[in-house]
């Protein structure tokens, strides 16, 4: 026991809540969790069912470093990377020192963003999956039974069994098409991948090493440093020169001991207005109202209104949010694509920016900058 | 020529084009004119080719008379009325002033916040309105003949033809019903009601006071009041001891000598944020964009965006507008009804604004308040 960990990856920047996301205030930040709670708030709370703060290592933006530590509860461990490059180096950072501090430390990772709510079956779960990965040189995988043929998730395919709930990964698999989806929903044979891993940090770089070499010498210079400041302060030349890459990519496709236990707990990755408000009781009309939220003769809406009004008249199936001194209206099955125009809004805003400065910039290469900043993001 | 007068009626709150129109900024104020100028500035340059500046006098609320005042060329008079009446005292008030300063003051009525885009058209059917007024003991109406079964606008039924476009008015009705105003349409017999009236002071006086007495008895006080600072002191008595009745409904219903022009000018009361768009410039797909507006995937669209970026994402025929930290979004057929939400969330505020006050006031009470507010301004 005194050797596990938990990492927390809290790097995201949750682009799809935008307005009410911002780059300084991402989605992990927001009180999307019951009880108008931050995610993240959530995430240590079920973190800290497993261990001890001091054993909470959190990990996000270098800039997002103070937000984050002030939902954090005393003892637990915050760092700050200058870029983000995805899942593969940062569990690969944490596992090196993880493994500097004890050589049998085994740790589980969990995204900061993801709603979960039944935590006792959650705590179970995770319980079995240490000892699985204590006692055997597996990487554990936490796979939540479909309820839907859901097309923004990606999916893990489960081999043979290895006892109830536990199975060998016969694949894992991008985002499916719909009927693709569908399909895998009839099969039987499919979970969703949570982002939820548990194994020993040894385990998970030999498996880094083999699959992925190149990354796994990017990262050795982290090795051995049990010191958090010292390490910390190293991760800023190690991190930039990694490549990004998720560890999905750089390790489980290729590992051949990696295993999946079909969740007990509910999940979802809350990518999106609609998923958020699946998760929120609705007012007699179906609506789901957060802040100064103001509707009439409107059914099924999502409608937020935070440091100002949203009002909605007459409108069914709808999201619409004003925060951050900006609006966003889409109808509720395009939720997933709000990326497409909070993009639009920020290259236009950076470009009316340049236009105080002064400087000529085209929409075009703002449009770029900002996919840009986007893709460095954990996803 | 120099007994002639503009009065301009700037009192209206326009609570439609909530939430960019604001109490302390009111529709006529908003840049809804082209060219980005206000609807009042719109106005005053019709009524400077009538009259020199000096013979306009513009009314409006007590609370409006500074941003009305910016809004106006030097030598314009700018009013305040302690409370809003209607149209019918604020013109009986006026015509006592004009009749003051001269005998055979005749004087033309135009609303703030009405569309016109062919001045030389305006001019000269305003000029030919006040020949007819100061030859002859009658009350000119403007009706603009109808491009469609209106049912925001009353119409104005002519009778009698004594020339040609001038008729004897046979009728006043209100705001039709969707297929009354087709038959109306169909008729030919019918124009729209746009507000705008030409006649002497001393006529309209008689006329008030054979239809209205105790009207003109309350505006009595103000009789033969020719300095105009002494007039405006007079005027904060005067007008809240009056019923609030419109001119329509406290003469023109009643008196014999009325007569309409068909007016050979475009117009539009703008009552909604669909009537200002249909004289806005389209983007290819049809969406009318003003301020920060960015959309993807729209067609038909309305989106408005001042102090804040208003985004749609894949909407059709939809109203967006985010303005003064707070958004309005409803259907653009329904643009009409917008008073409905814009209450709502003003009532909501005003209890936010009670409950940090600690006192207790319900919403209910706060809609009636807002609603008696709204009924205080000039429709």
């Amino acid at each position: 026991m005194p050797d596990r960990h938990v990492l927390v990856l809290a790097g995201g920047r949750g682009e799809r809540f935008w307005p009410w996301s911002r780059p300084e205030r991402p989605k992990q930040l927001l009180p999307l969790a019951p009880g108008g709670r931050s995610l993240l708030a959530a995430t240590l709370t079920r973190a800290l069912r497993m261990v001890p703060a001091e054993r909470i290592l959190v990990l996000t933006a270098r800039d997002l470093v103070a937000s984050v530590a002030r939902e954090c509860p005393p003892g637990v461990r915050v760092m700050g990377e200058p870029v983000g490059r995805n899942t593969g180096p940062a569990i690969g950072a944490a596992a090196a020192l993880f493994l500097a501090e004890s050589p049998k430390a085994s740790f589980a990772v969990m995204p900061a963003d993801h709603a979960i709510e039944d935590e006792a079956a959650f705590v179970r779960d995770l319980e079995r999956a240490f000892v699985a990965a204590e006692h055997d040189s597996v990487l554990l995988t936490l796979g939540a039974p479909p309820t839907g043929p859901e097309t923004s998730f990606g999916y893990i395919r489960r081999g043979a069994a290895l006892g109830e709930r536990i199975h060998r990964v016969a694949a894992f698999t991008e985002k499916p098409a719909r009927d693709v989806a569908a399909r895998y929903l009839e099969s039987g044979d499919y979970l969703w991948n949570c982002g939820i891993f548990v194994w020993r940090a040894r385990v998970f770089l030999d498996a880094l090493e083999a699959s992925r070499p190149a990354l796994a010498e990017a990262l050795q210079p982290l090795a051995g440093i049990a010191d958090a400041a010292a390490f910390e302060k190293r991760l800023q030349d190690v991190l930039p020169a990694c490549e990004s890459i998720s560890v999905d990519y750089a390790v489980l496709e290729h590992a051949p001991n990696v295993l999946v236990i079909a969740a007990a707990f509910d999940w979802d990755d809350l990518g999106s207005w609609s998923a958020w408000a699946r998760r929120q009781p609705p007012d007699p009309r179906g609506n789901v109202l957060f802040g100064r939220a103001v509707v009439v003769d409107c059914d099924r809406c999502v409608v937020v209104g935070e440091g100002g009004t949203a009002a909605a008249l007459g409108l069914s199936d709808m999201v619409v949010v004003h925060a951050n001194g900006a609006t966003l209206t889409c109808r509720l099955d395009q939720s997933e694509n709000v990326r497409r125009v909070s993009e639009a809004a920020r290259a236009r805003e950076a470009s009316e920016a340049s236009a105080r400065e002064g400087t000529v910039k085209s929409a075009q290469d703002s449009v770029k900058h900002s996919v840009k900043d986007g893709s460095q993001a954990w996803r």
